[in-house]
């Protein structure tokens, strides 16, 4: 097998434009930021622009593309968000209709592409700083909740945050934090450390999204904002068309993880 | 005189909107960010909301008000970006054809206001470091350049980055760069530091903007991403109507300056 992880982002991206690399993207282009994808014409895109200006810590956007065009100039210039992502989702009236490998042929002149950070960049830097991450040793995806902090609204889209969970040994929260603050273009800080109820959720042990994983004693779980949310918050808006990665199938980026770090 | 430094900000927006203080706004609400403002037409204001997600050290966008409201929701509830400044500029095809002290006219229902970050904020936080900024110290306007760092294109939104200087001693530029890195939701870290040249600059001491200020032995010129930059790259374009903010005459928040730092 091809060592994915030492490989350039572009050389990836283009055997996944082949059809070559149907699989998720973790680990690949080790160091290069991996971003979300959400594509909707663009008589929603102002809206959907203004509810992630709105809501920072669930929306990073790293990348808008001009109307019609699907190329993420900022994010990767030779890029083309129709072909370099490994599957997509298709949503028609906030139904899941299709899961295609390409989307030319939905492609229309009046659609916008948005790439949203994602949090493997920030997972890295916990690794780098000795911080296990336990949806990773358990080879599994991360628990995602639904929580009863509301999103500012805009326009059409409203809804609650979707927070991620990693359990943190408790020596370590306070790095934890401080090294997710670093990146506020990927979700940044925690948004709750310690008590699952206080964000609503009733049995940390089910998730709404994404798989359980072991909480030990002496670790606390601490929360993030998701990259779920504005798929979520799309979906419940149920615009006529709206075009997603398959989940952990993600874009990914020429920009460095630690360019998007802010210190 | 009343102490307009101790202040609340809504009491201050108040005899503003009464049109009993018509006079720039700096030093007023001591500890509470100020913003720049924009106003355009709902068929601009995707361009722009992109031009300025595209450009952040350039244009940080604090708020963005829903099409025809004049609310800003997340910085000045009880505000209204129609009354609250002391005194607006009306651009019609990008010539300045009027200066009022209330826009309540003018405003349509197809209007998006932006609030814009303003350096205001980051000059406290150097102050409160100990490093004095010299536009303050002789009671002028900051000198600000055209560079040659183009911006990054958004839709009919294009041109070349205004820069602030603030000469800075020698022994002060590391601190004055972290200080100030802290705060990107007002420009952020220096996008330069040192060499006007490289930037374009051919004479430091005729400003484009503002007012030339003294560099003493010892000082080095540093340089910001400045807000007059998206007024600047708007004009430029010539939007059937623009409507801002006069100089030095902002919008006070209800927001404190230290809320806008990282960390």
């Amino acid at each position: 097998m091809k060592n994915f992880a030492s490989m350039q982002p572009s050389d990836i991206r283009e055997m996944i434009r082949r059809n070559e690399l149907v699989r998720p993207t973790a680990g690949m282009a080790s160091g290069f930021a991996q971003a979300n994808l959400a594509i909707l014409k663009k008589e929603d895109a102002f809206d959907f622009l203004l509810f992630a200006q709105r809501n920072p810590k669930s929306c990073p956007i790293l990348d808008v593309t001009e109307p019609g065009s699907p190329i993420p100039q900022m994010m990767a210039p030779n890029g083309d968000i129709r072909t370099d992502i490994p599957k997509y989702r298709i949503y028609k009236h906030g139904e899941l209709t299709e899961e295609v490998t390409d989307i030319t042929s939905y492609w229309e002149d009046d659609m916008v592409g948005f790439l949203i950070g994602c949090s493997f960049t920030f997972e890295h830097a916990l690794l780098n700083n000795g911080i296990s991450v336990r949806h990773i040793e358990e080879d599994c995806n991360v628990p995602m909740y639904m929580t009863n902090i509301p999103c500012a609204k805009a326009g059409k889209f409203h809804g609650m945050t979707v927070a991620s969970m990693r359990p943190i040994p408790q020596k370590d929260v306070v790095r934890a934090t401080q090294v997710t603050s670093r990146f506020p273009a990927v979700h940044g800080a925690p948004i709750h450390i310690g008590n699952p109820a206080a964000l609503g959720i009733k049995d940390i042990a089910r998730p709404d999204f994404g798989d359980a994983v072991t909480i030990k004693d002496g670790e606390v779980p601490v929360f993030w904002a998701c990259g779920v949310t504005p798929q979520a918050v799309a979906m419940a808006t149920k615009p006529a068309l709206m075009i997603t990665h398959a989940p952990g199938h993600m874009f990914i980026t020429d920009v460095r993880d630690e360019k998007l770090g802010v210190m």
